[in-house]
């Protein structure tokens, strides 16, 4: 598709939407239509926006999450547990986590998995978990670790590597139940799953 | 869904992109993590782009469209036919028409269609077409105007009033050809648009 007729700016503006993931070409069409369209202040709000979000949001210095201030609000906050860490592969994970209101501990964002194929290797992920001489607490004040990587190939493969690198420094070592989702539907399950969940099975 | 721990300009962010057309809370954050992930060139040059566009993009003060210089390139090539002009409803119709290359004569960009719901009436439409003393040729210039606002009730009836209001003054009034469109499947075309595409039948 080429921008037949379409002024320069508006031919920019489109390049530059059509690089964000999952917007092609017609989309950003569409986006560079409403901006234009829509009053004077939004465009230089958006513009405002994304310019702040990259020059202060930056990684907290403790957990690797997004922040704005460091540490961040959730390593800041005497209320939380900071003997449970829950280790997440992202931020969006996290974000997850919290709207679950299920956990009070601390988090750790490994911000990958081990992956072969996008060149992740252990070491890379261990030095980001435990830093000699970082401001996370040594190894012993962490009573339990909680692996909440994605139940996927890449994620079994980094909690299976996290276990054995903690599980010598004397911290337990636990992992996110596996099973069918809550409103979940087993005829539609995948066999993977099922079989999780029945190898998983509990006591009532 | 909240933004559970996410630092204040990230929210900032996604509440600002999620202003955008068919963006939602889950899009947007994840086009603001690539903005965040991204070099530090793109957000800047984004954020450049949508004010350049909101500041250079106006209407052509002839035909409507969008463009950064007025008249358009459009309307000030002296390559295209300035007698027959072709009436669609939105920039984008034109950009279409344009990568067809069958059409070498003017635009004229309505940016709207009649609609009663819209609130948009046929003295709004009939005031953009000619206006007295504008910059427009006046109806004499023009041999054929060709309508091809989009085939549906708004469209058609548009095209309908169009007919009305440019037969008196001189101009032939054409509308696009509505039939099977091209690598279309009879099997799957609507009832509606093959009911059309055999009244208008042509001679092999």
């Amino acid at each position: 598709m080429t921008l037949a007729g379409a002024p320069a700016p508006l031919q920019r503006l489109v390049a530059e939407l059509g690089r964000l993931p999952g917007i092609g070409e017609k989309t950003a069409l569409r986006l560079a239509f409403h901006i234009l369209r829509a009053d004077a202040g939004y465009a230089r709000s958006l513009a405002q926006a994304i310019v702040t979000a990259t020059e202060k949001v930056r990684l907290c210095s403790v957990c690797c999450t997004l922040t704005d201030a460091d540490p961040c609000s959730l390593c800041a906050d005497p209320r939380r547990d900071g003997s449970i860490l829950c280790v997440v592969e992202g931020v969006q994970d996290l974000m997850a986590i919290e709207r679950s209101r299920e956990f009070r501990g601390r988090y750790h964002v490994l911000h990958g998995v081990l992956g072969p194929l996008s060149g992740v290797g252990p070491y890379m992920l261990g030095s980001m978990l435990w830093r000699p001489g970082g401001t996370r607490g040594e190894p012993p004040a962490i009573s339990e670790v909680i692996v909440a990587t994605n139940p996927d190939v890449e994620g079994e493969a980094t909690a299976l590597y996290l276990t054995r690198l903690l599980r010598p420094l004397g911290a337990r070592v636990t992992r996110i139940a596996q099973g069918v989702p809550m409103g979940g539907d087993l005829e539609y399950a995948d066999p993977a799953t099922l079989a999780r969940a029945i190898q998983a099975r509990r006591e009532l």
